[in-house]
């Protein structure tokens, strides 16, 4: 049984599976083609954190698979208060097939999972959130890494860069793995105070070598940059800090000069909900090399595909 | 690709279209046949008010249907916080096929529409309740509007008059476009202060022509009239009014003596939720002229009928 | 139409046919079997009291038998406030096919049940449990009282005893029902101040006679019985007799001791959540009698088959 709480869980080959499988499983939606592998299987989500684009991606994605989803609410359910997180992992994962929990400490999906009879995915937490880079990483490859036939192609990756531009957040540590794991650039750029943390960096390949670089200039991280991407300034959770933040912040906008000094053919991409005139000016997030919306529609496929191969592996 | 924000955005062709289609739906309902027209389609309902029956009715309904839902709070989405309205329709639309709103302004649900790639439906706002009234007089045609083959009619609504007793709100200015589309009478009857908006009124034919007719005294309203209806005097979002209005709506109660002056046969609605004793006497409610059970029965017929026609068009 | 609002409400015959079908229901689930005797069917779920495991097994359990469901918390539609709970159960009860209530007072839920034109199931109130007792007594005839044939057999609880150690509560009132109905024994020893209601007592053979018999010593009532079971000192609902109660019931902790006083093959249940060391130690509820990850499980197998017998009868 495999649980999916860092990108790390998966190598190079399950992804290239899974890719490949995204875009069937998006073909078929499109066309409103039935496809139900998960008929009479349960997804039970914990949200410890509010949601919509998490929400709606996993719960209508295994709807239309055939399956069936419980959506459980902090209110409900708050992992380690009413009863120990392994008490809570025994008894949900003998009524469901597949759990999702968004909550903060990596360590609790970590504990629910070792203690969990049914896979486990990670929805997000303060330390990662892969399956936003799954469906950043499948958005690009539709752009810029689409096969002579029409398939999804990771060897596209090779020797392109990603720019990193704001907070060095849960978003920023899971790039990291994934650069280091399918082989292409990450450089970075955050204010003073918001680093990746050491460990995260040092995993990649330090500072200045191997899948990741760090510029303290946003515009040297963007140049000759393959994609841009950003996040809020302020994530959940940090609320307090946001004065702070967003005198930290200033100079890391996505700003189109910033989109200048990347590659002509560069995507700017945003996790979503976006704060125009703070991390993105609305020049660039709705402006021709934004594929936000395909972005945020991308979760919803690649996540389907992620839930249909926790439960059923490979389908020949 | 159609909406349904006001009563306005659909025809009398096809309203007579859906009607007649409800009552099939209904019939299937109540024998168990199968109809699932929207198997792999996914309703999202967004509720920035709570609701029992809006929410009973358009889940079971979709279900029913052999659709699946997404329910979001306010908690999960509230509309236009976290992120511009537009950005939300842009990527919620993107996942599921159809989106029902319940909010306050309808200029949000407006804005949702505009920026949406699935038609949305109008669950309530403060301007108007075009499902209810859906409802409302799907429940008068089968009561009164038959056809000899047993199909509702909208020709036996010409000439037929409704009073309405009590507050100008959303269900009194969705009556008085269904009046003017669908050609019969409205007499209202508010309290000073109450009354009905000035476009809306002028719209529906002025105040004394056409569909509409104000009277200030509740029970010149329900002379001779075929269905008497009201709603509660403080609707959800006027909670810190409600003594004021405690005053303001006393006479505005439907009791037997406004029954006695409506038309031996006329019948009694109610949106619900329902206080005794306000808005109606018990005696009325729960009295022989009230329909209001097989009333809020019918919002989930019509609704099904209403999510078909959306998703699917005309089915021959 | 059948409710089942308290223990009492199903008599033997029927109990030996619903175990026996969940049996065969959890067999199907561990083999996914598809089992869709529900189609087309909505269970309500109406909460006024949080929950994961009547929540997650109601709602995983109705999926699986291809039914759906709609589940409605307090702030969706708290029983009485809005509108009497009388309107409540007749239009819900219009919309769906089964409903299932979780509150406090049970008068709330008999009211309910009155006024509902379908089948009304006990999720917990005050003063019954129903649907954790089923699961109970379906686990312990699973460990000591299979047939021959392995189906359960309701004759092998004659003579046994179970001891109820703790709160005078819902589970304790449920336990004599049960008892009084299926012809076993519960020992019963609360502390002084936390007595099992004296109408429940006397209904269920007195104090010292019948199937019920008091004991002011824990370990005493534990002398000898085939199960040892008891839940948390303070229920939801009295949290701000948390202080007193953890005084007043530091005797009455499920402990190796007890467990020894039991008989050798004694199992240990807990309707859990548990909290370890207060009123069961980690050796017992941890250790090898305890069977509450499997008792907790068959809360859905067991409701599956409720829900089943509730709507369709006995299927030949």
């Amino acid at each position: 049984m495999k649980h999916y709480l860092q990108f790390n869980d998966l190598d190079a080959n399950e992804y290239a599976y899974l890719f490949e499988r995204a875009a069937l499983i998006k073909k078929k939606f499109k066309s409103y083609e039935k496809h139900h592998p998960l008929v009479d299987r349960t997804l039970a989500m914990i949200f410890e954190k509010a949601s919509t684009r998490t929400r709606v991606s996993f719960e209508a994605g295994m709807y239309q698979l055939g399956g069936s989803v419980v959506h459980l609410t902090t209110g409900d359910s708050q992992l380690g208060r009413a009863e120990p997180i392994e008490d809570s992992a025994k008894v949900i994962s003998r009524m469901v097939d597949l759990v999702m929990i968004r909550t903060f400490e990596q360590t609790k999906i970590e504990r629910f999972a070792e203690h969990s009879r049914v896979p486990v995915i990670n929805g997000l937490t303060n330390e990662f959130h892969p399956c936003q880079i799954l469906a950043d990483i499948f958005t690009f490859l539709e752009h810029r890494g689409m096969d002579s036939q029409g398939k999804p192609d990771l060897a596209c990756l090779a020797g392109k860069t990603v720019a990193w531009v704001g907070d060095g957040n849960n978003m920023a540590n899971t790039w990291l793995q994934a650069a280091e794991l399918l082989d292409f650039k990450v450089h970075v750029s955050t204010p003073r105070g918001y680093e990746i943390d050491e460990k995260m960096a040092v995993g990649a390949g330090g500072t200045s070598a191997g899948s990741y670089q760090f510029f303290s200039n946003p515009l040297d991280a963007c140049k000759d940059a393959d994609l841009v991407t950003t996040d809020v300034w302020t994530s959940m959770g940090y609320e307090a800090e946001n004065e702070a933040r967003k005198k930290a912040f200033a100079d890391w906008c996505v700003d189109p000069e910033m989109m200048a000094a990347a590659r002509p053919e560069a995507l700017f991409m945003h996790c979503l909900p976006a704060h125009r005139g703070e991390e993105v000016t609305a020049e660039v997030i709705d402006g021709p090399q934004s594929v936000v919306w395909e972005e945020a529609e991308n979760r919803m496929h690649v996540q389907k595909a992620l839930m249909e191969y926790l439960l059923l592996g490979r389908i020949a």
